[in-house]
């Protein structure tokens, strides 16, 4: 931590200050300048409170130099996660990238349901997505079939074989999801419903945490250091678009360079959603394409069998014959990714 | 809603969008321009997903013309909501605007506590806030004194006769801070957190919204009307600050703009929070008072007996006796206006 | 300057940086701790540039820790600057705001122009404001009288002594704009052209900037900067509102809280433009009553004569008749502040 | 264009506005719903301004239904622009995506530009990239070499066969960089420096125009349509980032959909920028593959001899040696998207 003192700050001041951080367990270093003093506070101390820091009188400002998060970070793990699933399916690291498709609720009809999880099977998608519980902007939207819903994915996926993932809304829906889904999705409205954070951090089944609309990186990785400081280490970051000064052609900006950026500074998974991170069906194949070039794990996206009738999200979802095509496209460059990986290798 | 076609659409998409409109229950009329064709549909049907519409083929756009909230706007109510506690405290409408102070968290020094709601009763406020369970963005930092902090604020209540504001962050806390507390509030991050804003729809005392980091009004407005949509219509809005371009010198932008806009379209009451609005000490009496002149129903902000030492949020915290300073500049310029109230009605 | 070096950086390239360092005149400092170094470099040699540091083998971060600007900040100047105008009017410290208003582009019709000055004057405005050159977005839309308008400005100011605000947009017409005008104003888009900032700290007029779009504070006080380093101390900053994540019901975001934080950290005096600012006429005068109260040194908005027929933003225009209640409610608020100053000072 | 009435709007006032559209040469078609009315007016009257519109006693809101754009827009010319060069050399359309690298300022080294410019020769790059004249956002930071520095980019072009790309930031300048430079380029900060653009348009060279910080994409384009109605057609859009909340990890949010939205909606070349799109060195390489796999034209970046010493934004400048690697993964995507749009024409 660094200390900038006041131009004018009293040596009283300073004097303050320098006993404040040495009682909390730092070791200090001064250095005064012509124009000013810095103090310079190194320690491993997580636990004080840069705020209160700056309250005192005399500081000027309070700068961190150490990120706040620490077992998200890849300072404390040099190997990337891998998560690993009961049929053999990996995430994150240099495994090959996943695709998780599925309509963006799981609605009445069965049938619709199971015609994309056919469909996701044929063009080598690993994961089956819906939600059952859905979070709504506004009350007079559709708000999930629930329990029903969960029924439907599980049994889509048993003739499949895919793997779910569903979205968990609340903690005492926990118990209930986990018995149903690989992956409990925590939505991007929740990102910093932190009790949630907390009773996720309790269980053992992979958690797929969506950056919220308007968190930074540093927030991001924040609230996944909530799962895991709880207790669980599997957690999947994705990107699904932050919002920007441009809302006129898409419903949020797709945040491509948070990819790499979390590839360098965590080793967490990161999984794209060109749906939500765009609102737009034709921005679907361009953005995740370019998620996976620039090193996504994996890709969600949305598709439904009838999206002018979808209950919700129709207008960034694709058909599935949208869909066959999209996954041809992602298939072919996913096989070039994995065969340049191979290659850089040797 | 209005329904642009594509420049070129063809007669049979026109067609289809017609009847999935007049299917839907709207009533439309066909406007076809020399480059392109509108289709006005007009209806009170607030359940059609816009989205399924721009999905059709041929669309172009769909644009809202009516405001998607319905109970928490002006047009649902024609007098603004004055809610009205034991003691005969008003917010809302032409009340004098309260006054809501106390520390960011309640902590274990009683004392302190105590101290505060002294001179804040001395100082003519009404509320006394604390918050006994925290959202913290780090899971390092302090989480709260739970139920015990509860307590505190209801005997510094019972001493002083202030009413008692406190943060609610799970269902399952409801019942438990409704027993001490005369509003409940929900934290910015909170504010899309449905399971939640459901659950105060149930209950019968005053819900606090806060507005979320990067909420627009519109989604402010929403959240508001899924807790009156569930039934409970005490619901008092709180504008803390949205994340902007900028934030070198405050951790928010304070939309003071939000409160006459508010008051224009909506009747429920609207208090600002310049402590966390700003996160800055020295900017709390500025914008507080421009938030009261700006129509405010009241402010809430934090103080603390001694804010070096307060384990969240100190740098924005008043200590005692900043705080009585600046509530005397508050409380002149609330007579001013209270005073202008009483004579632009003669 | 503070320098955080990589945990990892091998002791060749700490030893780089600090020679780099010393090199360019910075005395410095090490701190080593158990996790990171950090090098504290002290020195007010401000013409490095902190990205060549940062781009130094095992450099993490680099954090500068003074402003970057030097004559726009309080540290250079104790005393407020205060710009006095031929008849005795001052902008800036403790002088009484003042009220700038006319059209938003000066028109064809000069007796409509003339009508608002006459309204202006009598209301107790010190200035005229109009449009003579115009940027505009499309540019399909009206670009202004040019020298005509300059004319008919100086025409109006001379029938009623109110003083003339226009904007300048290019190098070539400073010469021929500073013949009319009392303040020359740069447009928010402009806001970082520098020829035009330089060329603008040749003359002697004030100018009024105004910030940008999406200009944090501290790039409008580099932009002023530009203008005072260059020769011109007469700079009057204009706060306009910034875009933010919300334009439903303004067209910016109107950040107050740059008065206060501008009055601290410069010793320019700030005006706001509750015009641009909300873009709504509704909410000038909430707005600029928010402004005044919160330490503006004047307010610029728009008035028309006819707002409906204005040839560009007629929907943020006030009418005469408006302008004339709006105008009745800021003086008594600058009355007030006028006698609270004065009051306090005893 | 689409007038919503408000609710209580009255018959008279339904009329004006109605009158008013029609005496401005609309078509209009009134729906008269339970709760609002709506008028339809339909022209392709560009000059008409909406502000004035929404002044209008009665009216609620006024949504336009067609883009402002009408020259940099698809809907204007079915074919794509392709810029051709005097070497052949093409940007747009289906041609190969172009490299056009150099540092971010000339310098007085002319053999460190020279080398740069061999190496990008060698890598198959076809432009040399560096500003003469510099905005600089601090008056203490380098501001170019100006005519000095252009002859040194026209001597390394001579040298290797590049083309040049520099930037013009005053109206007076531009027939001095004409004379030295294939492209001119407009800085992001002069987007909408309406003079230039204007000035712009009177020139036959191709034009570079870069997004500004804050400008949406409907912007861009109208500030394209600048140039192009004083009679430039041959516009090159640059992405290259824009602000956002999140600014820990990069300078700006490079916003990689701006791609195919922008070859969706407009006929204009787009190339990006991911030098400045992310202000760090280890994401060009991640970023600009994202760009080319979305569509992009072609990718700027920045290389300098020796980024440590480099006199601006050597953070974000590869050295030759960083860049060959670079450059040789960027070519072999290139390549495959040169593959795969040959095959997908059989």
């Amino acid at each position: 931590m660094i200390v900038v003192m006041e131009p004018g700050a009293s040596e009283a001041q300073i004097e303050r200050v320098s006993e404040y951080l040495v009682k909390h367990g730092f070791k200090i270093n001064l250095n005064r300048g012509d124009v000013l003093t810095v103090i310079a506070a190194i320690g491993d101390k997580r636990l004080i409170n840069p705020h209160s820091i700056s309250s005192l009188e005399g500081v000027h400002d309070v700068k961190l130099i150490q990120e706040p998060y620490k077992m998200a970070s890849k300072n404390a793990k040099d190997k990337d996660t891998i998560i690993e699933f009961k049929n053999g399916v990996k995430i994150g690291g240099d495994a090959k990238p996943v695709l998780m498709v599925g309509p963006c609720s799981v609605e009445k009809d069965y049938e619709g349901l199971l015609k994309v999880a056919i469909a996701a099977k044929e063009m080598g998608c690993q994961f089956l997505r819906g939600g059952a519980f859905k979070p709504r902007t506004s009350p007079y939207d559709f708000q999930g079939l629930e329990e029903k819903g969960l029924q439907y994915l599980a049994k889509a996926s048993k003739e499949t074989g895919l793997l779910v993932v569903t979205e968990v809304m609340d903690t005492l829906d926990i118990p209930l999801i986990s018995k149903y889904a690989d992956i409990l999705q925590v939505g991007a409205r929740n990102m910093q419903n932190f009790k949630l954070l907390k009773a996720l951090g309790k269980i053992k089944k992979p958690v797929m945490l969506k950056r919220g609309p308007a968190a930074t990186i540093k927030e991001f990785l924040l609230a996944a250091e909530h799962i895991m400081y709880n207790g669980n280490q599997n957690v999947i970051l994705c990107e699904r678009g932050i919002k920007s000064i441009d809302s006129d052609f898409t419903r949020n900006t797709l945040d491509i360079a948070a990819i790499p950026i979390i590839r360098k500074y965590s080793h967490l998974p990161i999984v794209v959603d060109p749906s939500h991170g765009t609102g737009r069906r034709y921005l679907i194949e361009p953005m995740g394409k370019a998620a996976l070039i620039a090193g996504a794990h994996g890709l969600m996206f949305e598709v439904h069998h009838d999206p002018d009738n979808a209950s919700s999200d129709g207008a960034q979802s694709l058909s599935i014959e949208q869909f066959r095509e999209v996954a041809k496209s992602f298939n072919k460059l996913i096989g070039r990714i994995d065969y340049d990986n191979r290659n850089s290798k040797n």
